[in-house]
């Protein structure tokens, strides 16, 4: 495993600064690029080099691992004429922990393939809190052997990995999460909207929710933010949509009927276009509340 | 606390009949009634009478409960030539245990207090097995008076009480809670098919979930039930498709916009009219498993 | 049919108002009953009587019609104790340009019937335009006889009479066609709002559909509204969203998935959310437009 | 004009093949190229010739145009290393037909501008009938120049030209048409479907609808498929829904929110997931018809 100890990573946001500091921490040689420089030059205190280019970073790495916002990030920061594949070599490792659409993690397999490199999709849940901590969860995509040579990536970030099947399954997962995650949130919202409206005390309704069956730690967590109305950005609104875009274009690909993430992806629409994109999703409510002229709080 | 031993109990459903079943065994002298008379007469084994009329069974007790289906059904028993509200008297209680609307609660409190009984609406939370064991939630509305009166009977068919305020903070909180379920429930199924359509176990998406902090008891009982085509009722998609229309005029009557509780009885209507009305609310999906031809297990 | 000369009208709304104008214009002996008196005695200079009470107007007329806002109102001036069931005999015919829902128009041909008297549902389209110049379209439903006995009030105000069934099929046509206006505003809306959002002239939009198979007069109609940017009243925000209800209603009850009817439902909801419920139904377009921050003009 | 007498046209489906036809019976040179070149091998008889590739057919004409099926087959038709612009040279006219997303009709006039070629995107209107007899209704998109040299060539295909602006205006009023055509039809169908349900002669709610205000030629057009059961395609329900996609697209990037659309889309996944997707847009309703056990007939 030590020709695996250089790593390098693509993409210096809330998760991918976490996880890239976690490496360094554990002891890989971390090599860092963000189309950012500045984010990326936070990590040199951490012992991270900054790469002038992805080709540059690919060039001197045995693993590059990407965190970037969309589908086109990746594709650029892959695929353009200074991308990673453009300096890769055989026998490297990619990992791709963006959540994007099956479909192109399938066609970056492929890519990869010929260029002889292994590839893991390997999308992440656990918030901001859990990339700090590396307690993420990993849904990850690919063969076995990808798989194996992927593992002490995973250990350094994560404090469980689910190999859910060949790519793009890893995908396919993740967007189902998200799209459960931004179901029950827009279902809480509504509901302590209405008891505010009605007069009745949302605290109430969490306190209900969290002595019945289908409690959650989720609805604590989001619960305080929006009582507490503290919105800072954990997920924000636009990745949230982004991810509710790539599962209704999955679910329309394969023909499966989604009232629930279709309701809820208006709600998303509706908080953008109330100017809320950049706050965290516990922040949808607010643009309904605007709308009805209550807070809950 | 002796005055109010005698209790009468009408609505001899999953949930009454367990309820009733629970006083009785906890020492109270038990009085049914149930529109169809031989789902009253199970109850005679575990020494509860039987009562011809509501009106009979309101003449010889100190509270009576009622678990109905729906806001016809309660306005039938209490206020009906043959109801409650004729056989009763002054300083009597009330307890509604039905999911109603807000407004028959509020309605149901007036004529109560104009006849000089005490009301409290009670509508509770965890299903088929809670009632068994006695371990339901209780989301209460109504004054402390009333509350203090009707602790004894709470304690014995639940182990947890929440107040919600005054009526009809109970029934708000209760459909909103409800909507949360179906919602929770709707978006899951949503990725389990989308999940099995694209060629992933579903068995990892729920391990997924389950692993991350959106993760909820909930997941693994309905998870189970779809997985193992056990469509058995412990909460049926009728019953619940009510309970989404008075949270969808609830909110209606209130503004406030859900498109996602719109979206999900959507579903409820597509499963209703594809037969599947009197299953297990876990069959929405098999309404759009056959749509898709495919099946989540 | 001298007998029925003399006509009482209950309801002088927008649509009342104008339908009992036409009705004293052409001959007939009109008495009116408004529940805001003052509106009622508008229609003296046109030769219209005054009565005190729903009871006193039927016990001094032919027939009686009933054109009031929503189904509490019509039920409480026709059941109530001083309603017009409580002055009417037998022989007498009831006309009722409401829309209400098919089931309370079928309790209301039953309850007539058993009083002796014809019933017939006649809700009507063409807006306040159409009820100023007696140009209405009539969707009747009721019995042969009860139609032929009803012909002459109809031919004052309407140009075109539709016998649709037995009652309640008026009240299902209605519902149906105000659910299909209100979508084809929406989404006609919505195309106007996304076309300036993007930078394209609306009025484009509007020349293209109305070059094409699928214009509509409506179109022109609201358009010029729209761009007008003149939202007084023709129908109600909160008037169409009672009868969006009525269908959903229906809908949830025959079991038939309406995810169009569903979405636009929201849209309604939104517009009286953000305060609109009183403006013409081509002001539910303002509220999206102010949560984006452009107008269509 | 001379010089524009030779023109290409590339994709012979349902409305290519009867736009070339008409060019070809108008005088110009047709040159005609086709995937399945079967297809484009009937417009032999017309006096058209059949050129080998894309690439082949530029380099031989003066204007050449495109109409075809979705944004990828255009990019290949177009971009292809046998495409369109290998072929192309200065001067020449770039006339697309089809409908595709705002975004790349911009791409595609920037990548043309690039090659000295004027663009103009000119998506229509008017179904089979109206490519047949030469009426189709274009809503163009480019610059004055372009719009001026497309002239003989619109002149040929339609009866009526809506220059809408600068590119995309076209493609963004065109999306926008369509969507609004879906909606129409949708709530017509449910309320024809609800109609029926409930007993009631669906004729009698056409018969109202076509009365009124908010007539359309559409409903008699679209009416009279459903009833009579005939379902063979003007314009598919695969077609609709990648154009619905393409609205939704487009409100999701200018954060507009789309209640409705969004609703609609709902049905078309619906009834692609029972099989109908090649069959007319009128049959969406035949699937829920198949979910509700009953016919529109």
């Amino acid at each position: 495993m030590d020709t695996a100890k250089r790593v390098g990573f693509l993409g210096m946001g809330i998760m991918g600064s976490r996880m890239a500091r976690n490496l360094a921490r554990k002891g890989f040689q971390v090599v860092v690029w963000n189309r950012t420089r500045a984010r990326a030059e936070e990590l040199v205190k951490d012992g991270a080099r900054v790469a002038n280019t992805p080709r540059e970073l690919a060039s001197g790495v045995d693993v590059f691992c990407t965190c970037v916002a969309d589908p086109a990030a990746l594709s650029e920061v892959v695929r353009g004429p200074d991308g990673l594949f453009a300096g890769s070599r055989r026998g490297q490792l990619f990992i791709d922990f963006s959540t994007i659409s099956p479909d192109l993690s399938l066609a970056m397999e492929a890519e990869a393939g010929a260029l002889g490199l292994r590839y893991v999709e390997a999308p992440v849940t656990g918030s901001k809190g859990g990339a700090e901590k590396g307690t993420l969860v990993v849904m990850a995509g690919g063969s076995e052997e990808a798989m194996a040579a992927a593992r002490p990536i995973f250990e350094a970030v994560s404090e469980k990995v689910i190999h859910c099947g060949p790519v793009p399954a890893g995908s396919q997962v993740k967007i189902a999460g998200n799209a459960l995650i931004a179901s029950m949130l827009q279902a809480f919202s509504e509901g302590l909207l209405l008891s505010r409206k009605a007069g009745v005390d949302p605290r109430k309704l969490i306190e209900v929710v969290q002595a019945s069956g289908f409690r959650s730690p989720y609805f604590d967590f989001k619960g305080q933010q929006i009582l507490g109305r503290d919105f800072s950005t954990h997920f924000s609104i636009d990745l949230m949509f982004k991810d509710l875009r790539l599962f209704l274009d999955s679910a329309a690909q394969h023909n499966v009927p989604t009232p629930s993430a279709s309701g809820v992806a208006q709600a998303y629409v509706t908080a953008r276009a109330a100017g809320k994109g950049a706050l965290d999703i516990a922040a949808v409510i607010t643009a309904y509340e605007e709308l009805c002229g209550v807070r809950v709080e």
